[in-house]
């Protein structure tokens, strides 16, 4: 693996996910693999989880882990060619360039405007770090794309299967703030890869974009995407096609008791965090089957299996 | 020790006092005892000593430390079955539970409203944390407590007491801002249980919580209660009966030379930060009598101390 | 060496350097000499290459390393004998004092007002700390110079100068905010102890303070500075005498191919950030010639050094 930006970084998909299996049941089992190695952590935006679990999972493998808000530098250029007399003070050639010489590995965490479709589309700062980076680059959410998630889900998925083929459902929850696609685009992108029966549920309006959505199957009936699932993914995005807009508020997809027995006692997953009551009710997430807890644990161990194949 | 919260939760308070004091005579006695071991720190308000020190405390001990300011996150929910769709993105419930994934010790820093008074006095944030964390957790200062302050505070009397009972006398003092109740909270709390002559001194309208004061002399003349102290202990509060208010600014309360000589060539100690020619004369605190910067020291070995018991 | 805020704390120069050129050769060749050791670095301001190799210089050295940004905490007053009822909530004797309980070496990071020049030049903050620590402190860039970016610049000199004498040329360049003086004032003062010939080229209006240039070749056109040249290091500064002054655009200072051509191939270094076709051309940074990256490296190196000769 030479960066791990979306899952077409990695060779061999379930290998990883074993990988990750296999840390978890030993954390400390490559303590030494990043022996005198540093990572760089450098978020354009907020993070919980991901800051914490890609430091502890830096930690585990004996890493020296160095965490930097970019609000603690200066806006970046990414404009070939910029004549650079306004608001950006560095140009990410050099940026990139520059933090190569004190990393081994770079982290970066960014988000999109969703305002500019087609920038955002084109995932430019991340793509930038690549390409002006000398070393691997890692993906802490970039604008479209949350690889260390989809991976601690498919390793979450991999860990609570009853069945050879689970049903899978990734379904919209309603949520009062206009939220990226990113989770949603990089779940479907990672599922499509698995042994899943794999639907997408969403309110007519929410359609993702078609390179991730291609080959998914879509079940506007949420009711009826529910029956007999395995695993129930709740997450909310705004619109792809009115970009970055709420359309519909569409409180009635909130997950609730009622919705899950349609299920087959599927487990509850989300990425965190989460709003209760709006995205899911008290009692689903607080039930046994919710495993929003357990998928955070697992981002550690994601987050090692990549770090650990990206230092080989 | 299942939390450090209070003094309440210490089992053997001379025991831990004596062991801040051996950890400080030799500070990596236990340099492997907190090995692959994280701290996570998390600051709701700033913090200058508290940061430093746990740290350092953290890493004597061999753990990993990762400190994280609240505000690199995002805001908290502390309602149960709250309908959460307004400007708090993530409930203390799954917050808790994720950072304990990949914390072996929490750390949590948290300030009062000192607005409103009951819920202040309920130490909501801090409980919530010991509620819903599966890992032990640590005040960093709470809204009313300062545990880790306290016991430096007392460690510092130890080591400079000259008699077996000193006359510990805590002193409140002018500033311009509101401040918290905490400080003095927890040093009366901690100093009730230590063989002192405890003396209670400030303006009338400053008295401070019945669960604090109770069994504690109050004297209200600032002159008498200092003659033949063995310790001043000075430090500013807002008021708790008209909560969080600034009643009277009692500039007369400074403590100066001509206090200081009132008393058995006292001691001198403040938690820091001072405002100087407020709280405290030039003359004072740059007089080989004042303790400050050795309370600070101590700070190091308090955590320390704790961070050890809780890793036990 | 007692501290690093200059080039005078250093005993031997050539000695320095030679230090820096072999820890590049070796990074962990002293990766005990700071074990058990802190670093605290604190930043009153912002610093993306300076933190991040200052931090992977204490690593490299098997310190402990902590970063803090003075936001994090509250603003220290400065001035002797305060009367402290306004916004600085901590005095630089506590602030100093209490750190130098829990680091080894203090590294601080602190820019100038740019509106009063005899203040910024007294260079307070950097020497106020200095006075009132107990340990070691080192120079993250202070109001008027920049040491570690210095002695990184002549470490890489050093390394690329292909002649015993090179003519090394400082020059202006444009920049559309006003920037300090220190990263050019602490230039010169390391560059007039090595052996180059040495010119100093800017607009006039833009001379720099006495005590720099003193035995500083100035020529004020720029092309006739170039002639020759082995290094082009640019930079820019506000004007010294109409303090913190943008005097005159003279965006045709900017380093371009034309001029670069007038010298001996000459390797253009810049101590970074920097605008794009504002400082210098996309063709001129983007050429091989072009050293900002490598200068960037060697500040690891620079700080390895220092920091190895302050724990000795």
């Amino acid at each position: 693996m030479e960066n791990f930006l979306s899952v077409k970084d990695v060779e061999d998909i379930d290998k990883l996910i074993k990988l990750g299996l296999k840390i978890k049941n030993k954390p400390l089992r490559y303590k030494n693999k990043g022996r005198h190695k540093t990572l760089v952590l450098l978020f354009f935006n907020p993070s919980l989880r991901t800051r914490l679990s890609t430091q502890k999972a830096g930690l585990n493998l004996g890493m020296s882990v160095i965490s930097m808000n970019a609000a603690q530098g200066w806006k970046l250029e990414f404009e070939e060619g910029a004549i650079m007399n306004a608001d950006k003070a560095e140009h990410i050639k050099e940026a990139a360039a520059v933090i190569s010489q004190y990393a081994d590995i770079i982290g970066v965490r960014t988000f999109p405007s969703l305002n500019d479709k087609a920038k955002d589309y084109e995932d430019r700062v991340i793509h930038n770090f690549v390409q002006y980076a000398s070393v691997p680059v890692i993906s802490l959410e970039s604008a479209i794309r949350h690889p260390l998630q989809s991976l601690a889900d498919m390793i979450t998925i991999e860990e609570y299967k009853k069945t050879e083929r689970p049903k899978v459902v990734l379904t919209w929850a309603p949520h009062p703030r206009a939220l990226p696609q990113a989770v949603s685009n990089s779940f479907l992108e990672w599922a499509k890869t698995r042994p899943f029966d794999l639907v997408l549920t969403h309110p007519q309006g929410y359609e993702l974009s078609e390179q991730f959505v291609e080959g998914v199957k879509i079940e506007y009936d949420q009711k009826k995407a529910f029956e007999n699932a395995d695993f129930i993914y709740a997450k909310n995005w705004s619109s792809y096609n009115q970009y970055g807009q709420i359309l519909n508020p569409a409180k009635e997809w909130m997950i609730d008791d009622e919705k899950m027995k349609l299920t087959n006692e599927a487990k509850f997953m989300h990425c965190l965090p989460v709003r209760r009551n709006i995205v899911v009710a008290d009692s689903v997430i607080n039930s046994k089957n919710a495993l929003c807890i357990q998928q955070a644990n697992n981002r550690t161990f994601a987050a090692q299996a990549v770090l650990k194949q990206l230092l080989e």
